[in-house]
């Protein structure tokens, strides 16, 4: 399974491609961080956003698309841009029939290092360490759209495992919808919705 | 100048489309309500917008993109389903090269009553007179997209017919960036970048 990890930003957006090539193995397809200028408008920026991530489902054509939920901050002006980039790539991966996941940092980190509380350096670390990497990924932010693709491959491979409650902070349900199929809402939608089609 | 106007939401997204036929006077060409059920997962919902919004991007090939601004509200979940939806809509009309511009709520009713607090029926009344309707469009929520559309016409061609200060309430800049030639900031962004295109 090919997933693309999403951390949606304005300003930097990252974006990590893997291959799950066993139940724990993964390997690291692409990553980048495509930046806009905050000198521009917002609509600009969101518009060359848009591009490049559908440039990204051509070139890299994943089975899921997994993104960073996003969460209430006390800098409104700060979640609006992230709120604004998670709409965009949901809505321009979901138009194509991939399903979308989403994971909040917290999940990710916890599946990642194994603590929920784990800082940039931990995540960054481990990622490089799971790929087997030479060296960390660059740019120096782009582990964290690899690490959202390396937790919904973990998390997805627990549940069909049917291991629930291993790790709680792993299998603990938060609003995402994940069933006991390690399908999302929407993954079961889809899959409904395939199935129906036929 | 055909202007699309957007009510931004993912349950209800208002798309209204007006022509100028002059300084004053608009004419309508479409408008409609379009729904995503509330049961469906948000990317389902965003994927099925992204298309509803390109198909009349196509359809009705508009020279601008009129959105209402969200604002932070007490509600984190109802500004993050709009942003969400401002920010799909923005970056499809940005990637065409479609100028977008953003009008707050308080724009739109001054725009159009007179008052920045105007209730929604004054507002639907207004925009029935103005486009010489028979009855008030519908759905009865359809008539808010309109408005916006209604209210980018006017406010660029206030600006146009340089009489500033005639209304402090439409002439006041409130963050959109709006300059003396009529145009936000990013229309002269794309109109500056068209410039050195050629």
């Amino acid at each position: 399974m090919r997933i693309l990890g999403v951390d949606p930003g304005l300003t930097r957006c990252g974006l990590g491609v893997i291959d799950t090539l066993s139940a724990r193995r993964v390997a690291m397809v692409a990553v980048d961080v495509v930046r806009t200028p905050s000198a521009d408008s917002v609509d600009l920026r969101l518009g060359s956003l848009a591009e490049a991530f559908d440039t990204w489902l051509d070139v890299h054509r994943p089975d899921v698309v997994a993104i960073e939920r996003v969460f209430a901050r006390n800098d409104v002006s700060t979640i609006m841009g992230t709120a604004q980039v998670s709409g965009l790539t949901m809505g321009l991966a979901a138009r194509r029939g991939i399903p979308v996941a989403m994971h909040t940092p917290s999940e990710v980190k916890a599946s990642i290092t194994g603590s929920g509380r784990a800082d940039k350096k931990q995540v960054t670390n481990m990622v490089t360490r799971i790929l087997g990497l030479d060296a960390p990924p660059k740019p120096a932010d782009a582990a964290d759209a690899l690490a959202i693709a390396i937790c919904h491959s973990w998390r997805g491979a627990l549940s069909a495992q049917s291991t629930p409650g291993a790790n709680k902070d792993l299998t603990e349900r938060k609003g995402g919808g994940r069933q006991g199929s390690g399908l999302t809402k929407a993954q079961e939608q889809w899959a409904r919705a395939l199935r129906d089609a036929k």
